[in-house]
């Protein structure tokens, strides 16, 4: 009789997405004149740059037509983008880094959560506390965790890493060594940074160990200080200890078009073993390559105007992030974050939980952000607001939580 | 220390497609002057019908402005385009399959090798010999599998149910019960098909015995035939043991394009458990959606316009199945398939093996074709040819064969 991987039954709860959705669609129709502001999920709403759309157009032109018609994809991704990538993103910052070590894909998403599929299921994995949850939602399926403790609000079997006021939301580098660290800077949800010789430290203590580092970077575009690194490979070593994910839904508005990509150097090894040819063979067996008119698109950022014009974006949501942040503090928030991240981390008032704040906001404000609970224990008391919203409807949330 | 998933270094050798592609780029290189025809690789040469290539126009104009923008699609994929599958691809047809029962996705690909992640490790798999790689590799790599047999060219621990000329390449029902069940119809590789009073003696087997059939449908729109059931679910009790997958890749030449699609029964149970809610988590947990406009492409194919367009197309690949099995068949092959599948399965002649055929007929023939072998043991002696090629080629492959 088949049976169910009972792994999954460990997940408490739905997603905290859906939650919030489900939520928010209860008050909608229970009020349905209020003019709901949503901050919270990390979806972008400006469209898509005009050197992207006329990139689209043409591929799909080409796809029309026999002669340029491309079936197929190669299943590393198109070399016009992997170079692009390797010297835009890489070479330039005098990253080594070549373009058979990129490995196109639909997003960091589903990177993310598959890349833990070529460790063995004894690994443990560290995450930072809070979290983004994929992460850890992803090697729970896998079986690479205990269950969860409710009251820990942990899964058994996982380092978590807090990140609090205290540790400027940074974590501190591991007594128990795991084997794989997942770290995310520019962080979602905190915005928090590490700065160059930061992050060098993990870079040395995961090659002191034989640990791996998973670098999530999904949100490099947005660092606008000197001396915080756009990708770990800036660290010395990090060839021999991490593997980098990289995503185009926040540098180009991609969420709907999906398009990422994870960084292999070729000599990368975990015991002994590559894992280049791992995740190569994990590619060629159970995923097709992102779609012709897609990788086009995201080659087309990489050109002057597109560069320019995705960058307007970032610098337009980075308005937002000072409007939030700022607001917040002149109305007496603890805030942090949106200097070099869309992510604002505030500190909810008066002792309230996270989700207290949450329907709070929502009934007194309209306004919908992000539980930091959901994110991990160390994130109660903890929001997260996101600077992806239009300028307008920012601004006016921020007014209507500077009345509160 | 990190280590990597052993699993992974079970699988012998590199996927087959790769090994082709690098013994015909080698000869490519030695004999620059040869015009090579390829009928290996099931990819599509038709340009996207021109219904497809306006929606997808249309939908990129959409992203390009802001008040029509789209972000994040719904997890299981947009309502317009479930509805039309549900309406179209199912309820037309007689079968009981409700849109929020469509997970829309990236490819059937992708859906065929992460389908097995929601059941438990300790499921055995039955797979039909030969059979598409895919199925096997990615119960390899998840460790659902002893190790590869290099004498029995098969994994320990694996149910291969071996399709012949003598079963007119058909499988029996195992009499070891396997949980799950891999089967594919139309064939991928031999073409055959199983009419609809056959298909139920396996969901009634599977109904009995608790298992799990995962019915891979991408080559239903080749059927030509009455009696030949487009749908699993046009057998009675299908919904208390099925899973379909299917693709637009070979419907619609969506190679390049990438969607395709799982139906999940709501009701569906494995060991007394719901298997659309654990595939809605991972759905939601490490998936992003497909993307918008390839969304919008999709649902183009259901108006009725689209609809003539691609019917159109596979009339066309499958005129060149009928010359390729004619030809053969002329030339005194012994040759299968074709009829309700763009696949046709020859047997070599003079006892070779598939690939000692493979590089006789590259090289003599400069044409390309798929070792038989390269699915399974019992695929030694045959070779596959497809349909997909455009018509010229193929008639000029035959011909070229028929003069050996």
């Amino acid at each position: 009789m088949a049976t169910i991987n009972r792994n999954y039954l460990k997940l408490p709860g739905s997603y905290l997405f859906s939650t919030i959705a489900k939520k928010v669609s209860e008050y909608s129709t229970q009020n349905p004149n209020a003019q709901i502001i949503r901050l919270g999920i990390g979806d972008v709403t400006l469209p898509l740059a005009p050197s992207v759309i006329r990139a689209l157009h043409g591929a799909v032109d080409e796809m029309g037509q026999e002669a340029t018609f491309k079936g197929y994809a190669p299943d590393l991704g198109y070399e016009f983008l992997r170079s692009a990538i390797a010297d835009k993103d890489f070479k330039a910052r005098g990253c080594d880094i070549s373009a058979d070590e990129i490995f196109v894909s639909d997003g960091a998403k589903g990177d993310c959560s598959n890349i833990q599929e070529i460790f063995g299921l004894d690994n443990t994995i560290a995450v930072c506390d809070p979290v983004y949850p994929v992460y850890v939602d992803s090697n729970v399926m896998a079986g690479r965790t205990g269950d969860y403790d409710p009251e820990a609000e942990r899964f058994k079997g996982v380092i978590y890493m807090p990140c609090t006021q205290e540790n400027g939301f940074l974590p501190e580098l591991p007594r128990e060594v795991p084997d794989l660290i997942y770290l995310c800077f520019p962080n979602n949800p905190t915005g928090a940074v590490m700065k160059k010789n930061e992050l060098q430290k993990w870079v040395d203590y995961a090659n002191e160990h034989g640990s791996i580092i998973l670098y999530d970077a999904a949100y490099e575009s947005y660092i606008s200080e000197e001396d915080v690194p756009h990708s770990i490979y800036e660290c010395d070593g990090a060839r021999s200890c991490a593997i980098e994910l990289r995503s185009f839904s926040k540098t180009a508005g991609f969420t709907g078009v999906r398009l990422g990509f994870t960084v292999i150097p070729k000599d990368l090894e975990a015991g002994g073993e590559k894992l280049w040819p791992l995740w190569a063979r994990r590619h060629g067996t159970k995923y097709n390559g992102a779609p012709y008119i897609i990788q086009r698109a995201g080659e087309a950022i990489y050109t002057e105007e597109g560069r320019r014009e995705v960058q307007e974006q970032i610098a337009y949501y980075m308005g937002n992030a000072r409007v939030i942040l700022e607001g917040l503090k002149s109305a007496g928030y603890e805030a942090f974050g949106g200097v070099n991240a869309p992510y604002i981390w505030l500190k909810a008032p008066n002792g309230m939980t996270s989700w207290e704040f949450f329907d709070y906001l929502l009934k007194e404000a309209n306004v919908v952000g992000t539980p930091g609970s959901g994110f991990g224990p160390s994130g109660e008391h903890y929001f997260r607001l996101t600077a992806f919203g239009n300028r307008e409807k920012t601004i006016e949330a921020i007014e209507r939580i500077k009345k509160l």
